[in-house]
Protein backbone atom coordinates (compact mmCIF):
# COMPACT_ATOMS: atom_id res chain seq x y z
CA UNK A 1 0.00 0.00 0.00
CA UNK A 2 2.77 2.35 0.97
CA UNK A 3 4.81 1.54 -2.08
CA UNK A 4 1.99 1.67 -4.56
CA UNK A 5 0.74 4.95 -3.18
CA UNK A 6 4.01 6.85 -3.22
CA UNK A 7 5.20 5.42 -6.53
CA UNK A 8 1.91 6.12 -8.21
CA UNK A 9 2.09 9.74 -7.19
CA UNK A 10 5.68 10.05 -8.32
CA UNK A 11 4.71 8.62 -11.71
CA UNK A 12 2.60 11.74 -12.26
CA UNK A 13 5.66 13.45 -13.56
CA UNK A 14 9.20 12.66 -14.60
CA UNK A 15 10.79 16.09 -14.85
CA UNK A 16 13.88 16.57 -12.76
CA UNK A 17 15.97 19.65 -12.19
CA UNK A 18 19.54 19.11 -13.35
CA UNK A 19 22.49 20.68 -11.58
CA UNK A 20 23.70 23.61 -13.58
CA UNK A 21 20.50 23.89 -15.62
CA UNK A 22 19.14 27.43 -15.88
CA UNK A 23 16.50 28.29 -13.32
CA UNK A 24 13.31 30.06 -14.31
CA UNK A 25 11.61 32.30 -11.81
CA UNK A 26 7.96 32.77 -12.75
CA UNK A 27 5.43 34.75 -10.75
CA UNK A 28 4.64 32.51 -7.82
CA UNK A 29 1.11 32.20 -6.57
CA UNK A 30 0.47 32.41 -2.86
CA UNK A 31 -1.91 29.50 -3.29
CA UNK A 32 -0.79 25.94 -3.95
CA UNK A 33 -2.30 23.40 -6.31
CA UNK A 34 -4.57 22.38 -3.45
CA UNK A 35 -5.85 25.79 -2.41
CA UNK A 36 -4.09 26.25 0.95
CA UNK A 37 -2.46 29.66 1.10
CA UNK A 38 1.08 30.06 2.38
CA UNK A 39 -0.33 32.28 5.14
CA UNK A 40 -2.63 29.57 6.46
CA UNK A 41 0.14 26.95 6.27
CA UNK A 42 2.51 29.24 8.16
CA UNK A 43 -0.01 30.09 10.87
CA UNK A 44 -0.79 26.40 11.42
CA UNK A 45 2.95 25.59 11.48
CA UNK A 46 4.01 28.39 13.83
CA UNK A 47 1.81 27.62 16.83
CA UNK A 48 1.23 30.72 18.92
CA UNK A 49 0.84 28.76 22.14
CA UNK A 50 2.53 25.45 22.75
CA UNK A 51 4.27 23.54 25.51
CA UNK A 52 6.58 21.91 23.00
CA UNK A 53 10.26 22.77 23.29
CA UNK A 54 11.55 24.89 20.43
CA UNK A 55 15.09 23.74 19.56
CA UNK A 56 15.72 26.67 17.24
CA UNK A 57 16.64 29.08 20.02
CA UNK A 58 20.10 30.35 20.96
CA UNK A 59 22.12 28.35 23.46
CA UNK A 60 25.61 28.59 24.95
CA UNK A 61 27.14 26.51 22.14
CA UNK A 62 26.28 28.99 19.38
CA UNK A 63 29.33 30.75 17.91
CA UNK A 64 29.32 34.59 17.76
CA UNK A 65 28.63 34.60 13.99
CA UNK A 66 25.54 32.45 14.51
CA UNK A 67 24.27 34.54 17.42
CA UNK A 68 24.78 37.82 15.57
CA UNK A 69 23.06 36.67 12.40
CA UNK A 70 20.21 35.18 14.44
CA UNK A 71 19.63 38.56 16.09
CA UNK A 72 19.82 40.28 12.71
CA UNK A 73 17.10 38.05 11.24
CA UNK A 74 15.03 38.29 14.41
CA UNK A 75 14.92 42.05 13.82
CA UNK A 76 13.81 41.39 10.27
CA UNK A 77 10.84 39.38 11.57
CA UNK A 78 9.53 42.66 12.96
CA UNK A 79 10.16 44.84 9.93
CA UNK A 80 10.75 42.83 6.79
CA UNK A 81 8.27 39.94 6.70
CA UNK A 82 10.64 37.17 7.78
CA UNK A 83 9.28 34.44 10.06
CA UNK A 84 11.34 32.40 12.50
CA UNK A 85 10.23 28.77 12.22
CA UNK A 86 9.91 26.74 15.42
CA UNK A 87 11.71 23.39 15.43
CA UNK A 88 10.20 20.63 17.53
CA UNK A 89 11.55 17.23 18.51
CA UNK A 90 9.58 15.40 15.83
CA UNK A 91 7.70 16.14 12.63
CA UNK A 92 4.75 14.53 14.42
CA UNK A 93 4.62 17.70 16.53
CA UNK A 94 4.74 19.91 13.44
CA UNK A 95 1.75 18.24 11.82
CA UNK A 96 -0.52 17.75 14.83
CA UNK A 97 -4.06 16.98 13.74
CA UNK A 98 -2.86 15.97 10.30
CA UNK A 99 -1.67 12.72 8.77
CA UNK A 100 0.17 11.65 5.66
CA UNK A 101 -1.90 10.95 2.56
CA UNK A 102 -2.21 7.69 0.60
CA UNK A 103 -2.06 5.33 3.53
CA UNK A 104 1.51 6.34 4.37
CA UNK A 105 1.30 5.50 8.05
CA UNK A 106 3.85 4.42 10.62
CA UNK A 107 3.81 0.68 11.23
CA UNK A 108 6.29 0.55 14.12
CA UNK A 109 5.05 0.83 17.70
CA UNK A 110 8.12 2.66 19.01
CA UNK A 111 7.05 5.73 20.94
CA UNK A 112 10.30 7.68 21.16
CA UNK A 113 10.87 9.45 17.88
CA UNK A 114 13.06 12.30 16.77
CA UNK A 115 13.40 14.19 13.56
CA UNK A 116 16.85 13.29 12.25
CA UNK A 117 18.22 16.83 12.46
CA UNK A 118 17.31 16.97 16.17
CA UNK A 119 18.59 13.50 17.01
CA UNK A 120 21.32 14.71 19.38
CA UNK A 121 20.19 16.40 22.57
CA UNK A 122 23.41 17.77 24.06
CA UNK A 123 23.74 21.42 23.08
CA UNK A 124 26.41 22.01 20.46
CA UNK A 125 27.19 18.32 19.96
CA UNK A 126 25.21 17.77 16.78
CA UNK A 127 22.93 19.95 14.70
CA UNK A 128 22.47 23.54 15.80
CA UNK A 129 20.26 25.36 13.34
CA UNK A 130 17.43 27.81 12.90
CA UNK A 131 15.38 28.44 9.78
CA UNK A 132 13.86 31.80 8.84
CA UNK A 133 11.23 31.79 6.08
CA UNK A 134 9.92 34.65 3.95
CA UNK A 135 6.40 33.77 2.76
CA UNK A 136 6.01 36.30 -0.05
CA UNK A 137 9.55 35.90 -1.38
CA UNK A 138 9.33 32.08 -1.08
CA UNK A 139 12.81 31.84 0.33
CA UNK A 140 14.51 30.59 3.48
CA UNK A 141 17.71 31.17 5.37
CA UNK A 142 19.09 28.41 7.56
CA UNK A 143 21.84 29.18 10.06
CA UNK A 144 23.68 25.88 10.57
CA UNK A 145 26.47 25.10 13.01
CA UNK A 146 27.69 21.47 12.85
CA UNK A 147 28.97 19.99 16.11
CA UNK A 148 31.76 17.45 16.73
CA UNK A 149 29.35 14.48 16.42
CA UNK A 150 28.67 15.44 12.80
CA UNK A 151 32.24 14.85 11.75
CA UNK A 152 33.46 13.39 8.47
CA UNK A 153 37.11 14.26 7.76
CA UNK A 154 38.80 15.12 11.08
CA UNK A 155 37.72 18.61 12.16
CA UNK A 156 35.13 19.07 9.42
CA UNK A 157 31.42 18.34 9.00
CA UNK A 158 30.47 15.14 7.18
CA UNK A 159 29.17 15.82 3.66
CA UNK A 160 26.11 13.78 4.60
CA UNK A 161 25.32 16.07 7.52
CA UNK A 162 25.19 19.06 5.17
CA UNK A 163 23.12 17.03 2.68
CA UNK A 164 20.61 16.28 5.44
CA UNK A 165 20.55 19.92 6.57
CA UNK A 166 19.84 21.01 2.99
CA UNK A 167 17.12 18.38 2.62
CA UNK A 168 15.50 19.49 5.86
CA UNK A 169 15.61 23.19 4.94
CA UNK A 170 14.21 22.37 1.49
CA UNK A 171 11.55 20.26 3.19
CA UNK A 172 10.23 22.94 5.53
CA UNK A 173 10.41 25.57 2.77
CA UNK A 174 8.62 23.32 0.28
CA UNK A 175 5.85 22.56 2.74
CA UNK A 176 5.19 26.17 3.67
CA UNK A 177 5.63 27.57 0.17
CA UNK A 178 3.33 25.06 -1.51
CA UNK A 179 2.59 21.86 0.38
CA UNK A 180 5.71 20.12 -0.87
CA UNK A 181 5.92 16.93 1.16
CA UNK A 182 8.37 14.42 -0.31
CA UNK A 183 11.87 14.82 -1.69
CA UNK A 184 12.02 13.53 -5.25
CA UNK A 185 15.62 14.48 -5.93
CA UNK A 186 18.57 16.14 -4.27
CA UNK A 187 21.68 17.16 -6.21
CA UNK A 188 24.68 18.59 -4.38
CA UNK A 189 28.03 19.92 -5.51
CA UNK A 190 30.51 20.27 -2.67
CA UNK A 191 33.09 23.06 -2.85
CA UNK A 192 34.74 23.41 0.56
CA UNK A 193 34.59 21.63 3.88
CA UNK A 194 32.76 23.26 6.82
CA UNK A 195 34.92 23.41 9.97
CA UNK A 196 33.12 21.90 12.96
CA UNK A 197 31.76 24.60 15.27
CA UNK A 198 31.58 27.30 12.61
CA UNK A 199 28.59 28.85 10.88
CA UNK A 200 27.29 27.92 7.44
CA UNK A 201 24.49 30.04 6.00
CA UNK A 202 22.10 28.22 3.68
CA UNK A 203 20.14 30.38 1.24
CA UNK A 204 17.17 28.52 -0.22
CA UNK A 205 14.95 29.78 -3.04
CA UNK A 206 11.83 28.27 -4.55
CA UNK A 207 12.58 28.63 -8.25
CA UNK A 208 9.28 27.40 -9.64
CA UNK A 209 6.20 25.33 -8.86
CA UNK A 210 5.05 23.23 -11.78
CA UNK A 211 3.22 19.93 -12.35
CA UNK A 212 2.75 19.39 -8.59
CA UNK A 213 6.47 19.78 -8.01
CA UNK A 214 8.52 22.47 -6.29
CA UNK A 215 11.97 23.20 -7.71
CA UNK A 216 14.38 24.71 -5.22
CA UNK A 217 17.99 25.83 -5.10
CA UNK A 218 20.40 26.30 -2.21
CA UNK A 219 23.80 27.82 -1.69
CA UNK A 220 25.66 27.19 1.57
CA UNK A 221 28.43 29.61 2.38
CA UNK A 222 30.31 31.41 5.12
CA UNK A 223 28.72 34.48 6.66
CA UNK A 224 30.92 36.85 4.65
CA UNK A 225 30.02 34.92 1.46
CA UNK A 226 33.71 34.54 0.67
CA UNK A 227 33.66 30.77 0.98
CA UNK A 228 31.07 28.62 -0.78
CA UNK A 229 30.63 25.27 0.97
CA UNK A 230 28.17 23.69 -1.45
CA UNK A 231 25.43 24.34 -3.97
CA UNK A 232 22.39 22.17 -4.41
CA UNK A 233 19.01 21.76 -6.01
CA UNK A 234 16.02 19.82 -4.78
CA UNK A 235 12.65 18.81 -6.16
CA UNK A 236 9.71 18.12 -3.86
CA UNK A 237 6.36 16.55 -4.62
CA UNK A 238 3.23 18.45 -3.62
CA UNK A 239 0.81 16.37 -1.57
CA UNK A 240 -1.89 17.56 0.76
CA UNK A 241 -1.84 16.40 4.37
CA UNK A 242 -5.16 14.93 5.42
CA UNK A 243 -7.19 16.01 8.44
CA UNK A 244 -7.12 13.35 11.14
CA UNK A 245 -10.50 11.97 12.13
CA UNK A 246 -11.16 12.26 15.85
CA UNK A 247 -11.65 8.88 17.52
CA UNK B 1 44.83 27.85 3.63
CA UNK B 2 42.08 25.30 3.93
CA UNK B 3 39.96 26.96 1.31
CA UNK B 4 42.73 27.61 -1.16
CA UNK B 5 44.01 24.08 -0.86
CA UNK B 6 40.75 22.25 -1.40
CA UNK B 7 39.46 24.57 -4.10
CA UNK B 8 42.73 24.44 -5.98
CA UNK B 9 42.54 20.66 -6.08
CA UNK B 10 38.95 20.68 -7.19
CA UNK B 11 39.84 23.05 -10.00
CA UNK B 12 41.93 20.27 -11.50
CA UNK B 13 38.82 19.00 -13.17
CA UNK B 14 35.28 20.10 -13.87
CA UNK B 15 33.59 16.92 -15.05
CA UNK B 16 30.57 15.89 -13.09
CA UNK B 17 28.46 12.78 -13.38
CA UNK B 18 24.88 13.65 -14.27
CA UNK B 19 21.96 11.63 -12.99
CA UNK B 20 20.71 9.44 -15.77
CA UNK B 21 23.90 9.76 -17.82
CA UNK B 22 25.20 6.44 -19.15
CA UNK B 23 27.89 4.83 -17.05
CA UNK B 24 31.01 3.40 -18.62
CA UNK B 25 32.73 0.49 -16.95
CA UNK B 26 36.34 0.28 -18.08
CA UNK B 27 38.90 -2.20 -16.81
CA UNK B 28 39.76 -0.92 -13.39
CA UNK B 29 43.33 -0.96 -12.19
CA UNK B 30 44.08 -2.27 -8.74
CA UNK B 31 46.46 0.63 -8.34
CA UNK B 32 45.35 4.23 -7.88
CA UNK B 33 46.82 7.33 -9.44
CA UNK B 34 49.20 7.48 -6.48
CA UNK B 35 50.47 3.92 -6.54
CA UNK B 36 48.83 2.48 -3.43
CA UNK B 37 47.17 -0.82 -4.24
CA UNK B 38 43.68 -1.59 -3.03
CA UNK B 39 45.13 -4.52 -1.09
CA UNK B 40 47.50 -2.32 0.91
CA UNK B 41 44.75 0.24 1.58
CA UNK B 42 42.42 -2.51 2.77
CA UNK B 43 45.00 -4.11 5.03
CA UNK B 44 45.81 -0.74 6.64
CA UNK B 45 42.08 0.01 7.04
CA UNK B 46 41.08 -3.36 8.49
CA UNK B 47 43.37 -3.50 11.53
CA UNK B 48 43.99 -7.09 12.59
CA UNK B 49 44.48 -6.15 16.23
CA UNK B 50 42.83 -3.18 17.83
CA UNK B 51 41.17 -2.17 21.08
CA UNK B 52 38.80 0.12 19.23
CA UNK B 53 35.13 -0.79 19.36
CA UNK B 54 33.74 -2.00 16.04
CA UNK B 55 30.18 -0.65 15.67
CA UNK B 56 29.47 -2.78 12.59
CA UNK B 57 28.63 -5.90 14.57
CA UNK B 58 25.18 -7.41 15.21
CA UNK B 59 23.24 -6.25 18.25
CA UNK B 60 19.80 -6.93 19.69
CA UNK B 61 18.21 -4.12 17.67
CA UNK B 62 18.96 -5.67 14.28
CA UNK B 63 15.88 -6.94 12.45
CA UNK B 64 15.87 -10.56 11.17
CA UNK B 65 16.45 -9.46 7.54
CA UNK B 66 19.57 -7.54 8.59
CA UNK B 67 20.91 -10.39 10.73
CA UNK B 68 20.33 -12.98 8.00
CA UNK B 69 21.96 -10.96 5.26
CA UNK B 70 24.87 -10.10 7.55
CA UNK B 71 25.48 -13.82 8.12
CA UNK B 72 25.18 -14.47 4.40
CA UNK B 73 27.88 -11.91 3.57
CA UNK B 74 30.03 -13.04 6.46
CA UNK B 75 30.10 -16.48 4.79
CA UNK B 76 31.12 -14.78 1.55
CA UNK B 77 34.13 -13.23 3.30
CA UNK B 78 35.47 -16.78 3.63
CA UNK B 79 34.73 -17.96 0.11
CA UNK B 80 34.07 -15.12 -2.28
CA UNK B 81 36.57 -12.33 -1.58
CA UNK B 82 34.23 -10.00 0.33
CA UNK B 83 35.67 -8.07 3.28
CA UNK B 84 33.69 -6.83 6.27
CA UNK B 85 34.82 -3.29 7.04
CA UNK B 86 35.23 -2.29 10.67
CA UNK B 87 33.45 0.89 11.73
CA UNK B 88 35.03 2.94 14.50
CA UNK B 89 33.74 5.89 16.47
CA UNK B 90 35.63 8.44 14.39
CA UNK B 91 37.42 8.67 11.07
CA UNK B 92 40.43 9.70 13.17
CA UNK B 93 40.60 6.04 14.25
CA UNK B 94 40.39 4.85 10.65
CA UNK B 95 43.34 6.94 9.50
CA UNK B 96 45.69 6.51 12.45
CA UNK B 97 49.21 7.58 11.54
CA UNK B 98 47.92 9.55 8.58
CA UNK B 99 46.71 13.11 8.13
CA UNK B 100 44.77 15.03 5.51
CA UNK B 101 46.75 16.61 2.69
CA UNK B 102 47.01 20.29 1.74
CA UNK B 103 46.95 21.72 5.25
CA UNK B 104 43.40 20.50 5.87
CA UNK B 105 43.72 20.22 9.63
CA UNK B 106 41.26 20.50 12.46
CA UNK B 107 41.35 23.90 14.15
CA UNK B 108 38.98 23.16 17.03
CA UNK B 109 40.31 21.82 20.31
CA UNK B 110 37.26 19.67 21.11
CA UNK B 111 38.37 16.18 22.03
CA UNK B 112 35.10 14.25 21.77
CA UNK B 113 34.43 13.52 18.14
CA UNK B 114 32.19 11.11 16.31
CA UNK B 115 31.76 10.24 12.70
CA UNK B 116 28.28 11.47 11.82
CA UNK B 117 26.89 8.02 11.01
CA UNK B 118 27.90 6.80 14.49
CA UNK B 119 26.67 9.87 16.35
CA UNK B 120 24.00 8.01 18.34
CA UNK B 121 25.22 5.47 20.86
CA UNK B 122 22.03 3.70 21.95
CA UNK B 123 21.66 0.49 19.95
CA UNK B 124 18.91 0.69 17.37
CA UNK B 125 18.14 4.36 18.00
CA UNK B 126 20.02 5.83 15.06
CA UNK B 127 22.23 4.35 12.37
CA UNK B 128 22.70 0.60 12.35
CA UNK B 129 24.83 -0.40 9.40
CA UNK B 130 27.63 -2.60 8.18
CA UNK B 131 29.60 -2.29 4.95
CA UNK B 132 31.08 -5.22 3.01
CA UNK B 133 33.63 -4.38 0.30
CA UNK B 134 34.86 -6.49 -2.60
CA UNK B 135 38.36 -5.27 -3.60
CA UNK B 136 38.66 -6.85 -7.03
CA UNK B 137 35.08 -6.10 -8.09
CA UNK B 138 35.32 -2.55 -6.69
CA UNK B 139 31.88 -2.73 -5.16
CA UNK B 140 30.28 -2.48 -1.74
CA UNK B 141 27.13 -3.59 -0.01
CA UNK B 142 25.82 -1.60 2.94
CA UNK B 143 23.15 -3.09 5.18
CA UNK B 144 21.34 -0.10 6.69
CA UNK B 145 18.62 -0.08 9.34
CA UNK B 146 17.42 3.42 10.29
CA UNK B 147 16.24 3.87 13.88
CA UNK B 148 13.48 6.11 15.29
CA UNK B 149 15.89 9.04 15.80
CA UNK B 150 16.46 9.20 12.05
CA UNK B 151 12.86 10.06 11.31
CA UNK B 152 11.55 12.42 8.65
CA UNK B 153 7.89 11.77 7.82
CA UNK B 154 6.29 9.97 10.80
CA UNK B 155 7.39 6.32 10.76
CA UNK B 156 9.91 6.70 7.93
CA UNK B 157 13.59 7.54 7.64
CA UNK B 158 14.51 11.14 6.81
CA UNK B 159 15.71 11.52 3.22
CA UNK B 160 18.80 13.22 4.61
CA UNK B 161 19.66 10.17 6.72
CA UNK B 162 19.71 8.00 3.59
CA UNK B 163 21.71 10.68 1.75
CA UNK B 164 24.30 10.60 4.53
CA UNK B 165 24.38 6.79 4.54
CA UNK B 166 24.97 6.81 0.77
CA UNK B 167 27.70 9.44 1.12
CA UNK B 168 29.41 7.43 3.85
CA UNK B 169 29.25 4.16 1.87
CA UNK B 170 30.56 5.97 -1.22
CA UNK B 171 33.27 7.49 0.94
CA UNK B 172 34.66 4.24 2.35
CA UNK B 173 34.38 2.55 -1.05
CA UNK B 174 36.11 5.43 -2.82
CA UNK B 175 38.95 5.46 -0.33
CA UNK B 176 39.62 1.74 -0.52
CA UNK B 177 39.06 1.42 -4.27
CA UNK B 178 41.33 4.32 -5.19
CA UNK B 179 42.14 6.82 -2.47
CA UNK B 180 38.99 8.84 -3.06
CA UNK B 181 38.88 11.30 -0.17
CA UNK B 182 36.38 14.11 -0.77
CA UNK B 183 32.84 14.12 -2.10
CA UNK B 184 32.61 16.41 -5.12
CA UNK B 185 28.99 15.68 -5.94
CA UNK B 186 26.07 13.60 -4.77
CA UNK B 187 22.89 13.17 -6.81
CA UNK B 188 19.95 11.26 -5.41
CA UNK B 189 16.56 10.32 -6.79
CA UNK B 190 14.16 9.12 -4.09
CA UNK B 191 11.56 6.50 -5.03
CA UNK B 192 10.01 5.16 -1.82
CA UNK B 193 10.25 5.88 1.88
CA UNK B 194 12.17 3.46 4.14
CA UNK B 195 10.10 2.38 7.16
CA UNK B 196 11.99 2.97 10.42
CA UNK B 197 13.41 -0.29 11.80
CA UNK B 198 13.48 -2.09 8.46
CA UNK B 199 16.43 -3.05 6.26
CA UNK B 200 17.63 -1.14 3.21
CA UNK B 201 20.38 -2.74 1.13
CA UNK B 202 22.72 -0.29 -0.62
CA UNK B 203 24.59 -1.65 -3.65
CA UNK B 204 27.53 0.57 -4.57
CA UNK B 205 29.66 0.21 -7.71
CA UNK B 206 32.74 2.11 -8.80
CA UNK B 207 31.89 2.86 -12.43
CA UNK B 208 35.15 4.47 -13.49
CA UNK B 209 38.26 6.22 -12.22
CA UNK B 210 39.34 9.10 -14.42
CA UNK B 211 41.17 12.43 -14.03
CA UNK B 212 41.75 11.83 -10.31
CA UNK B 213 38.04 11.26 -9.76
CA UNK B 214 36.03 8.18 -8.85
CA UNK B 215 32.55 7.88 -10.32
CA UNK B 216 30.19 5.70 -8.32
CA UNK B 217 26.57 4.59 -8.42
CA UNK B 218 24.25 3.28 -5.74
CA UNK B 219 20.86 1.66 -5.58
CA UNK B 220 19.10 1.30 -2.23
CA UNK B 221 16.33 -1.26 -2.09
CA UNK B 222 14.52 -3.80 0.05
CA UNK B 223 16.15 -7.18 0.58
CA UNK B 224 13.88 -8.87 -1.97
CA UNK B 225 14.69 -6.10 -4.48
CA UNK B 226 10.98 -5.51 -5.02
CA UNK B 227 11.06 -2.00 -3.60
CA UNK B 228 13.61 0.60 -4.73
CA UNK B 229 14.13 3.28 -2.10
CA UNK B 230 16.53 5.51 -4.01
CA UNK B 231 19.19 5.64 -6.70
CA UNK B 232 22.22 7.86 -6.56
CA UNK B 233 25.54 8.73 -8.08
CA UNK B 234 28.59 10.24 -6.42
CA UNK B 235 31.92 11.63 -7.53
CA UNK B 236 34.93 11.62 -5.21
CA UNK B 237 38.26 13.35 -5.57
CA UNK B 238 41.42 11.25 -5.26
CA UNK B 239 43.90 12.65 -2.77
CA UNK B 240 46.67 10.85 -0.97
CA UNK B 241 46.72 10.88 2.81
CA UNK B 242 50.08 11.99 4.16
CA UNK B 243 52.18 10.07 6.67
CA UNK B 244 52.23 11.84 10.02
CA UNK B 245 55.65 12.88 11.23
CA UNK B 246 56.47 11.46 14.65
CA UNK B 247 57.02 14.18 17.26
Amino acid sequence: MIRRGFQAVIRLGHHRVLPGAPHILPRLNRTSAFGSSTDSLVSRFCLEKTDLKDYALPNASWCPDMLNLYQEFLEKTKTDGWIKLPSFKSNRDHIQGLKLPFGLAATSDKSDWRIFTRCLQVEGQGYEYVIFFHPSRKKSICLFQPGPYLEGAPGFAHGGSLAAMMDETFSKTAYLAGEGLFTLSLNIRFKNLIPVGSLAVLNVDVEKIEDQKLYMSCIAQSRDQQRVYAKSSGVFLQLQLEEELSQ
